[in-house]
């Protein structure tokens, strides 16, 4: 096997920098919209084999690991909370957490009962992958679960949440731990079914406070963390906008921890510290550059890791649907000859 | 007067700290409301009484400056962007920038003829407020007006924006130039009406890596605050989401630099360098949370500021409607009292 994104996750010496692309697998590629001509996002992350089809679409860019086709969305219909995904809008919940009453409600499902086509998914990948490259499972983190089920879709301000997290910390604590015995019986449930990592995606934690982080949410994310270190698979703890929180973060656990652009790496991977693995953190528009531009910008990422072992090269946050297949190929290119070189 | 806010603005000793906020004159109003029932936002804008009368609502909680009633996009419609409001949606642009060419196009405007309500407004909020305290004017700064000009309005990601800086650098340099002599002179004209600080709104700043900022937007604001120097009146520099662009950004320039929730203000304060002020830096959802917790936040703030000469107390981004005017009035003598005991 390709181990070089483990063997990275560990902190050991790799021939070259490992490179993989949150939403690697996705709209930019034609083959994918190839498939979406024909089943919603839900119908594929819910059909095992073609979630594992397109989980393997990127090797052909020559990344070093897949991620399992899926959604962090994907617990909360059973949880008793469903949602779609509206033409242009995002995912959209019917019925959106609006009271105590409400958290009451939330069914703690088994994974293994309710997301049983995920973990199916992740066994036809790995057979499918036949040794290739890791594969990596994730799920969402219970704050950035928790912002869907209150604002009912995306949000600027993440207002309703907040305020639901202000004005009843009792029911905001309920929401978080059933959120959180969810997301670590399905992390742990994917590993068991073959994943080689995982990730956490605390996608809008970067909007608390370090204080509201410390307080409302620290201590839920290091519960989940704590429950993985049975399984002994590495981890990666994901958010953006988060400069202010990556100590406690940090704190919370994961063996890399995600990067975004606004953060640079050198003095990111300092404040997490070097017994960690980092993951970043390319701005995902300079996928959008010219070629001359998006190489330079990857140079001044590899010159920040500085050649120390334990850098996972990634976007800061997912690709976006414009970007072209074949700039991405070239990049993960780039990526390896530059950093054999150093 | 009261000079509290601007004795603050040169780290002159107070005897209270002194409190403002952004959008304090706003939909949370009912006397604002009342007036918005019979005008649109750009009609108040447009007829300096109406601008002046609503600019003075928010005396009435015991603020201690008022902040003229504007848009920061007001100039991009004299220089051929034409823009509204459409409801629920925030600003619209006609005609956003697509090409080069567009921004041959857009004209460099004298604010003094093309902005002349402006100007009414602010003499005649200073007459109507009689000297009872400091007017503060403002402008957008050229990174987020130029990023409304390129997405249309607002975004998520700002790919248009960035996409365009990275691949016509030539171009990106003219549009911010444009638009840094435009704001520049209306930050001028803006103070030779009466207004005794200004205010640079960089509000989406923050979606830029510290690289980026450094390259394609810190000289053109410094130029901007150069140009001010000349009338010895004090600046505040705002942006959201900087922790990691602060010190790009106090080097640009501001007698006081805005932090917004995410960054603890000691250590943004320690980071902008103790010669400068430091405005800030309450998360605008607090103000929904129940009193206790609100004055806790507060009182955190306060404690972080530790007495240091040169606190101005505000929300890290604008109030939002959902607000009651009783506890912005009850979070004004808070921190009035809270600071005068320490």
């Amino acid at each position: 096997m390709n181990d070089r994104f483990l063997r990275a996750l560990r902190r050991e010496p790799v021939d070259a920098t490992p490179v993989w692309f949150m939403r690697q697998a996705g709209r930019y590629m034609p083959e994918y919209r190839a498939i979406r001509a024909n089943y919603t996002l839900l119908e594929i992350c819910k059909q095992p084999e073609l979630a594992a089809e397109v989980t393997l679409q990127p090797l052909r860019l020559g990344v070093d690991a897949c991620i399992l086709f899926a959604d962090i969305l994907l617990p909360l219909d059973p949880m008793g909370c469903p949602f779609s995904f509206e033409k242009g809008e995002g995912p959209v919940l019917h019925a959106p957490i609006r009271e105590v009453a409400d958290v009451d409600r939330l069914r703690v499902i088994d994974p293994r009962e309710s997301l049983a086509y995920v973990l199916e998914g992740i066994r036809l990948s790995k057979q499918a992958l036949g040794g290739k490259v890791p594969l990596i499972a994730f799920a969402g983190a219970p704050f950035t679960l928790a912002s869907y089920l209150l604002e009912g879709g995306k949000s600027a301000n993440f207002l309703k949440t907040k305020r639901f997290m202000i004005e009843h910390p009792q029911a905001w604590h309920a929401l978080m731990e059933k959120l959180s015995i969810v997301v670590a019986d399905l992390l742990i449930a994917q590993i068991d079914a073959g994943a080689d990592a995982v990730q956490l995606f605390d996608s809008w934690v970067g909007q608390l406070s370090p204080h509201d982080y410390r307080t409302s949410v620290q201590p839920h994310v290091k519960g989940i963390f704590d429950k993985l270190k049975a399984r002994n698979v590495p981890s990666i703890h994901f958010g953006t906008g988060t400069a202010t929180l990556l100590e406690a973060m940090a704190e919370a656990g994961g063996s890399a921890l995600g990067l975004d652009w606004r953060m640079p790496l050198a003095e990111g991977w300092q404040r997490i510290g070097h017994d960690r693995a980092c993951q970043g953190n390319l701005d995902p528009c300079m996928l959008l550059a010219p070629e001359k531009a998006l190489f330079a910008a990857a140079d001044r990422i590899l010159a920040e890791a500085n050649g120390r072992n334990g850098h996972i090269f990634n976007v800061g946050h997912g690709i976006v649907p414009e970007t072209c297949p074949e700039v991405v190929r070239a990049l993960v290119d780039h990526v390896h000859e530059a950093s054999r070189r150093l």
